[in-house]
């Protein structure tokens, strides 16, 4: 059973300054429950509410997590939602170790013909961010750099949207952002930002085989310490009405593209 | 000044049920209220607390609604809270009065050579449907047809997702979804179903110069009633690793390519 002291250093982890410090951070759901498990993290204890249990996923989760000799603890609902980020719990949640990738960006793109990278310099909505990591996910991305004025990785609306992403993209939170493009470009790495007064429709151009697309803030753009590395500024052309489309739609379409 | 009831009155609107009964719907925000009044559409009075009206563009709005002869009234903070459907509330907002499209989906199908049309079966997430509205928008969709299991247009959260495209885009919520596709293929429109289990990948297929592109729920896709009269089954191919692609996401990458 879990003490006090250990439910309060886990609900600590709701909090971004103790997932720095504890080096973990919480996936809820049974969804990401199970990605957590399989991905092969290490998953220090699942936590569960029964009375919030209802979904099929959730259970399966919890046999998962038993037959994979987690340690799995049953709290009263009281606790469980001191826990949760969510406004319809499904009851089960996971406190993960984070994990550290076991190359440098630059070490994956040395010496490889191709890739497709995302750099995201400056993003603070987790949705957003979440969802650029999910779509990344699914359309093939080799890996990610994150600029250290973007919200955090760990955060749990963050891991939530991700959808599992998280646990199979190579992640990488950076603390010398530019330093990082200008060591992808002595390895050929074309950079490609993404901004709505951009010279090139998105749909013209003949995207490099080693490309990363550069995604900045959602009201501000990119910066120009990163603009002026730009090889080339991509938009897509707007065909009807709006004054913009959302950073991580226009991530979509953009890697759909890049990806063909 | 605004009277007790009249507040009641308008305090009702963050409701379903009132917003359909009295014909009127919330928009908060600087940028939604001067989207309102710039569109044409009746704003019958515009809200404001000045406690919480510190962006430039909150306070052109009002400057707008002024100069447009739209009522502006203030609000003490602890009522305008209670009309917000925001976090961080730009404080002001508008009373906007719904407006009826001037001609039927039909009508603006039949006749035209070349379109492209939207189709939600069922969606239940505001955020999703918003963002789904301003990237139609902004790619040029010629309309939206929604049916009736799906979240309202008027939700604030759809509202505010979709950054004032339900402003310009042609939005028809159906009760007869599968009529209105029927009728649609009569004109010559193709429809689109957006399935990740689709037989075709979205970039090889050839798009008929009328077309629809068919949305469904989050977790279940379409329907078999919609199903049944598709001509396509569009997925976007899996190149990484993930289950699905949000849906909004998927629907973008979709309209991107039909638009080209």
């Amino acid at each position: 059973m879990l003490s006090k002291n250990d439910l309060k250093t886990i609900a600590r982890l709701t909090q971004k300054k103790y997932r720095l410090e504890m080096n973990r951070f919480l996936a809820e759901g049974g969804r990401l429950c199970e990605e957590a498990i399989k991905s092969g993290w290490t998953v220090e204890r699942v936590i569960f509410c029964s009375s919030f249990l209802q979904s099929l996923r959730a259970r399966q989760a919890l046999q998962l997590a038993e037959e994979h000799g987690v340690p799995v603890e049953e709290v009263p609902s009281e606790v469980f939602v001191g826990l949760s980020d969510t406004m319809h719990s499904q009851g089960i949640l996971a406190v993960v170790e984070k994990r550290a990738q076991d190359s440098e960006p630059i070490e994956r793109m040395r010496g490889v013909p191709r890739c497709m990278w995302v750099g995201i310099e400056k993003l603070h909505d987790p949705g957003n961010m979440g969802t650029i990591l999910r779509t990344a996910d699914w359309l093939g991305v080799d890996g990610v750099v994150i600029g250290k004025d973007c919200v955090e990785v760990y955060n749990p609306k963050v891991v939530r949207a991700s959808m599992g992403a998280i646990f199979h993209l190579p992640i990488y939170e950076v603390d010398d952002f530019v330093g990082t493009l200008r060591r992808f470009q002595n390895f050929s790495a074309v950079l490609y930002g993404a901004d709505q007064s951009g010279d090139f429709s998105y749909s013209v151009l003949r995207y490099a085989p080693k490309k990363v697309l550069l995604l900045g803030d959602e009201v501000d753009g990119l910066s120009p310490e990163v603009g002026n590395l730009l090889q080339h500024r991509v938009s897509i052309p707007r065909r009807g009405g709006g004054e913009s489309l959302n950073v991580a739609i226009a991530a979509a379409i953009l890697l759909a593209e890049m990806s063909r």
